[in-house]
């Protein structure tokens, strides 16, 4: 019986971050609109005072609010009304005590002005006055200069994922680029002779392949940039020859091949003649997902991961290990995980972190987590899931209404 | 003081469904490698068993299960070696007791077998003989045909978010174009005289256009498809003739515009002369987001929506009335809401839902939300929040440590 020596994820991440570096992911500016979505690469500050001068917020108006302070519909304030701001121009009237200036919701206050009266606590009374029944209170209905952001504040800081709100912020700030971190190209090559692709029938002992679907759309989901996609026979020239080419263009060769110990033995010979430096993990103590390869080409700067090729293993572990090094690479976080009970015990494996894929149902007590129970070479076990969460290795694993927190997928 | 004749949040949903019904979204076949994020528009079943034959999880012995019943480390049990399945080729032997042949991982079970063990628990004895030291339940290390998937089950349903792993179980059943609901078409009109683009300086009383990013960017996000952006005076004869020529292209026409007085009615205006039945809702029970308009167009079969000229009452608004009908449409579902303990009381307004952007801060206790106040007019009260919870109306609201649900941004 062969053990291999395997890393700890922990230990396998770090090893793997230590070769890949910066070397991931680049910088690239991109026009506003197709920012979205996309991890900032730099911190954005605002560049002036947004907004830049003092808006209503109601259609009003502007007053001084010592002078409405004892305003009440039994007795109302009269005030002059010295004119009117338009919309999009500058307010060139200034006010002292018993003047207004009517304003429209995001009009520019008048200089003196400090309040705004909502036009419905105002009635005409003679030819160029009002009357002023309800009191505002200093700074009422107005936005200040800077409210929004102060010129130098921070609006978009590096790692995050850009949103349609930072979009808008960008926007009102002047941005009409934004630095973002490129995505990683990667090739993902699944090697079977019992793989056949989409379009032609299987025959007996034959299966359809998955795998180059399946990665490359988790690839596609994660920020990666799928450049190619390949099925290959279990041949090791074929192997070599397709994944020294995909080194050419990808930060990531992905070689997804079945999990029996002659096919890893060639994944592993092809990738430690390729690279430099070699293979530097060959196992990860995960379940599932063991049998996995990782080495790094200095040359070239690309990374080779060798994942099973049971299709729920080679996504957990993409999960688990590709996708976490793009967050890391990028300082970027994935969404929040959701807390939820679990429905039955989920005992841990000896020596390996579990992954364990879940329903997540809701009712009136909160979330349960109910594990979907299957072998790993069966893609149903994740259709039916909402996501996952691990039990930490070495542990007795957790029980029945213990609290985990569930990574959605 | 002019009331607005409001429709609740509800009301106002309701109404514009009886009117847009089927008519928002059709259905498109689409390959399947482009599903990845689209709405399936119809249940698609396994055509064949998946897989359509039995399969090793392991690379092992294929043997009848009874024959290993007895075997032990210090027991071995010796069986003949009748030959070896290759991948992707049919297993043409077949073995009775005290037989076995060899297979590989995901290599089909010969006839007769019904269990696998592990080639770790085996050793080579005479020249075609193995001593077996572990004994194999009845299915061990197999997959059973149809184990993933029976012929006709439901492997992708109506109204799900198309995930990597459907794509990888589609792929596995030989699906090649997948049937998804279509993009409905939006175009985004932002309007005031205030407003100056992008590329533009502004003057004094002058902001930039935050709307049309903010709102495209957020349509794309919901899975609508953008087909054109403009920003424009406060101008009747011109936002009649955009809105005119957006109809023609668009299921969702959305104006957001200032929200004084005069330009609501300019929109309402506009909106009751292009469509046939005129605006059916003036103003919904919402906080923010009270001056929203909706109409529709029987004739181009168009959606007229009336937003707020607020950056952050525009996109609430457009959360929780366009990105709600489209999930009606489409029968799909948002991701699941985060369960949160409130860090402060969240009073509710007096007929009103309200909806707070709140932040997501996560610590041994679990997630608290933390609301962030702020204007309706400031985009940085979103960009800060992580996601949003509501209030209902005409309730006492929520108080400090209380349980509420947080959509996620």
């Amino acid at each position: 019986m062969e053990f291999l020596k395997v890393d700890s994820l922990d230990s396998a991440r770090e090893k793997m971050l230590l070769r890949v570096k910066d070397r991931l992911v680049s910088k690239e500016s991109v026009p506003l609109l197709e920012s979205l979505g996309r991890i900032a690469a730099k911190d954005v500050l605002a560049v002036e005072d947004i907004p830049s001068f003092r808006r209503s917020t109601v259609d009003g108006f502007a007053v001084l609010s010592g002078d409405t302070a004892a305003a009440g519909e039994s007795m109302p304030v009269f005030l002059t009304v010295k004119g009117r701001v338009e919309m999009g121009q500058p307010a060139t009237i200034s006010i002292t005590s018993g003047e207004c200036v009517e304003v429209p919701t995001g009009g520019m206050l008048p200089k003196g002005a400090d309040a705004v009266v909502m036009c419905e606590y105002t009635e005409e009374f003679g030819p160029d006055g009002i009357a002023v029944s309800q009191s505002a209170a200093y700074g009422e209905n107005v936005v200040l200069t800077g409210e929004d952001a102060k010129a130098g504040a921070l609006i978009l800081p590096r790692g995050k994922k850009i949103l349609p709100q930072d979009i808008g912020a960008l926007a009102s700030s002047g941005v009409a680029c934004v630095c973002v971190y490129t995505s990683p190209r990667v090739t993902v090559l699944s090697t079977g002779d019992e793989l056949v692709s989409l379009k032609q029938n299987t025959k007996p002992g034959q299966i359809r392949d998955i795998n180059t679907y399946a990665l490359a759309s988790l690839a596609k989901k994660h920020g990666f940039c799928v450049v190619s996609t390949e099925v290959l026979p279990d041949d090791e020239a074929a192997l070599e020859q397709a994944v020294k080419s995909a080194m050419e263009r990808s930060e990531i060769v992905i070689v997804s091949g079945g999990s029996s110990k002659g096919k890893k033995d060639m994944t592993r010979k092809v990738f430690d003649k390729l690279s430099l430096s070699g293979v530097y993990t060959h196992g990860i103590a995960i379940k599932p997902g063991k049998p996995t390869i990782l080495g790094y080409d200095e040359a070239y700067g690309t990374l080779m991961a060798g994942l099973p090729g049971h299709p729920v293993s080679a996504m957990i572990v993409f999960e688990l290990v590709l996708g976490w090094l793009l967050r890391e690479a990028t300082g970027s976080q994935g969404p929040p995980a959701v807390p939820a009970r679990l429905s039955c015990n989920a005992p841990s494996s000896p020596g390996k972190l579990t992954c364990w894929p879940c329903k997540l149902i809701y009712d009136a007590d909160g979330y349960t987590a109910e594990p979907v129970f299957g072998k790993s070479g069966l893609i149903t076990t994740l259709t039916q899931a909402d996501g996952y969460f691990v039990t930490a290795r070495d542990t007795e694993g957790l029980k029945t209404g213990e609290l985990v927190m569930v990574h959605l997928f």
